[in-house]
């Protein structure tokens, strides 16, 4: 524990004007550790749990039963439609010419498996869309190939990202009949990245799939040499309508239980890895949240979703809008934890300034944990989005993400990769700031989403 | 290059009693990565080669191609009988209870597979042989669990390394029905190490498969918690006798052609990843020697010897003192280059002092490389151990390794774990010593092994 007597003392000097005891309720947030013990538990017991396999309901169970031991009232699960996509048993990966090696790949989300038989083309690398568009691709397998670094923010993940986002309506616009990315991550552990691809109904939609960092490189130098053909051959695909569930439980508000204050995390992970840091992590710090919330009996009702399939539909954020729109006015505020488990930076508030020189002041007491500055950035959680464009003021938790990219969507996101001291940190910054808003005299103005978003 | 004209002026100040012109030789060694080149290639074009496999006969194929490129000698193979043992196709291993998890695991080399249906059994956890000594194991699978530090040296591979080793031995005996061993290997990345194991014929022979260092820490905690199950499917075994090759070339001596100096690597590798460290850099070390020596044309004869299954029978290296027994007495000296491609501290060398002393001689010009030092460490090679038992003095290039075991023996020994400036500093090391053995005037006293080694 880095922040003992002085930080203290600080937090006494610059009590919240709502919230009770925030130096007590801050030392419990830090020292009792029960957001690292859940993230544990969660990936350790469930591990992971891709949004319409038997996993992800046996993480609805252990959801239901981890709220229920909390205490929350009003704990339910609510229908979620996953439109279901998987991997297959045998997806490969080859490089046939000019020599043969199995490439280590695995299927980007939503992609569409190969025809029997699989798709074997020359290989054509670019580093950017702009470069893909000056060549002619056409019967070939575009290898999109540009290293992401390491940075403290999502800035990467946007840019180095939107080749995965993007990569197979851009490819496929161009007539390719395959797509590959080097995986959008920082890694260089032998072990690709997945996560969800974009398509689009006016193009072709062809199969996708990230490689190794390890295999990208082979594949750049066997390009180095010549020319170099790639077979892929995918089981992967969408399997149709399956019915889940967000699961969601409440506390409900001493002095104003119509006005809701939203806290999420996503229960579903990828079928790679345990699901530790993404979203493990944020199911810990929200659960943890609830409980010290508990305790503190705040004015406004706090509903805790964790919703289903935030990774490559989000169906259950989408499902929660459509099934409270009538309530959504009266949410006054929502935050979502889903960037890992890296020590707490500060917030994020896009809209008007208004709103964040109101949040500014509710993390004043957070700058003894370094978590106090608030900028427009757009971290917000993508399960927030629908409720977020909806008018609900959003505030995001803004976390060191140096780390998080290493094992983002990889078989290596476990338990072990979760400081304990660092979400500790993490998860008093988020519990401090969910008691402030539920708590809070003054409301934060909705947000108006810009015209053309 | 971080040794310009700084280095060169030590080279020409030091100037070796015999290798003509060393510091041209050594720069040409540090600056044209031949070796780097080489095992790239082979990591690249090959990748795995478990001896007994058909990729080691490609690894055969692509050596004598090499050897016959730089224009040695008598290229040729010679025979060597491995008695293969393989992976199965379906290995599991599966925490069962307290709850189901699938565990990254390798079966180790030489291990048997499970009988049909596979073991299942509670699992008792020890960290060394002496804590397993005390309890009752019978009808249990031993988890032994301690974890590698990193080190500049192989202290930690031999002191832990002793679990994996021994383990079946060690468990069987105090009647075990199967053992599992936290991977002996300083990653974190998801990924098994494997390697190989003893058998003793007097204990009965039981499963014995290596965790990565993530699923050694989830089963950890499970035990934490009570007792856990789990249950070993390995389809892994001894093959029979399989008809593979050494890859032998030659340079012969312009003055002394019946002494012989020997150089070897290894090239076979693991099952998984692409022996790019273990041992393409090896391989590439000791071919782009041969191709600095041809130039250099020593009074000795140089033999480079590439031999097979290194990793899990020496057998190579047992045929190797068997055909060439007559000879040994003639063998002025051996090298082998099996540590990685990490920088050069200096030399290895069992034995009297008198001979460390004459090899102290020939590294005095090394020392601006950082590598003149000799010790007596016994670290030098496996493949040497019947020679070197035979009486032929060993001397053994000692790297810095401490990146090494992040990846060996893994599925991540690929061959961006290379650092250029690394192996071509080895290299040169390595080069300009063989260069000085093959011309000294001075010959090194034989080696005479302990009465009970």
């Amino acid at each position: 524990m880095k922040h003992g007597v002085a930080f203290l003392v600080m937090l006494f000097s610059v009590q919240a004007e709502a919230a009770p005891d925030p130096a007590r309720f801050l030392w419990r947030a830090l020292s009792e550790r029960g957001a690292y013990a859940r993230a544990v538990r969660l990936a350790d017991e469930v591990g992971a749990r891709l949004a319409g396999s038997p996993a992800a309901e046996r993480a609805v169970a252990w959801a239901l039963a981890e709220m229920k031991a909390i205490g929350l009232e009003n704990v339910r699960t609510e229908p979620v439609t996953v439109e279901a996509w998987s991997r297959g048993a045998d997806d490969r990966v080859e490089l046939v010419a000019p020599y043969k090696r199995r490439l280590r790949a695995l299927a980007l989300g939503r992609s569409p498996g190969t025809v029997a038989g699989g798709v074997s083309a020359e290989v054509i690398e670019v580093s950017s869309f702009e470069a893909l568009r000056k060549l002619d691709v056409r019967g070939k397998i575009v290898f999109f190939n540009h290293a992401m670094r390491r940075s403290r923010d999502f800035e990467q993940y946007g840019t180095v990202g939107e080749l995965r986002f993007q990569g197979a309506i851009e490819a496929g616009r161009a007539g390719a009949v395959a797509a590959l990315v080097r995986s959008v991550g920082t890694g260089s552990h032998r072990l690709p990245h997945t996560g969800a691809t974009g398509y689009d109904p006016k193009v072709a939609a062809i199969p996708f799939a990230a490689l190794a960092a390890e295999d990208a490189e082979l594949l750049h130098r066997a390009l180095g040499r010549g020319k170099a053909q790639v077979a892929l051959n995918l089981g992967c695909g969408m399997r149709g309508p399956i019915k889940s569930s967000n699961v969601v439980g409440e506390l409900r508000g001493r002095g104003k239980p119509d006005e809701i204050v939203l806290l999420g995390a996503h229960l579903d992970s990828w079928d790679v890895g345990d699901g530790a840091l993404d979203d493990g992590a944020g199911v810990g710090i929200v659960l943890e949240t609830a409980r010290l919330l508990k305790e503190l009996r705040p004015q406004r009702t706090v509903r805790i979703v964790l919703y289903m399939n935030e990774e490559y539909g989000l169906s259950g954020a989408k499902a929660y809008a459509v099934a409270h729109a009538a309530e959504l006015p009266r949410h006054i505020a929502a935050m979502e934890s889903d960037s890992g488990a890296g020590v707490p930076l500060g917030f994020a508030m896009p809209g008007i300034e208004a709103a964040r020189s109101i949040v500014r002041g509710l993390a004043r007491p957070l700058a003894a944990l370094g978590s106090s500055e608030v900028t427009a950035a757009d971290e917000i959680g993508a399960d927030l989005i629908p409720v977020h464009q909806a008018g609900v003021p959003v505030v995001g938790l803004q976390q060191d993400v140096s780390d998080y990219f290493e094992w983002h969507h990889t078989d290596g996101d476990t338990a072990d990769k979760i400081d304990p001291e660092a979400i500790s940190r993490a998860s008093a910054a988020f519990a401090f700031m969910a008691a402030q808003l539920a708590d809070s005299v003054e409301k934060l103005p909705r947000f108006v989403p810009p015209k053309n978003d």
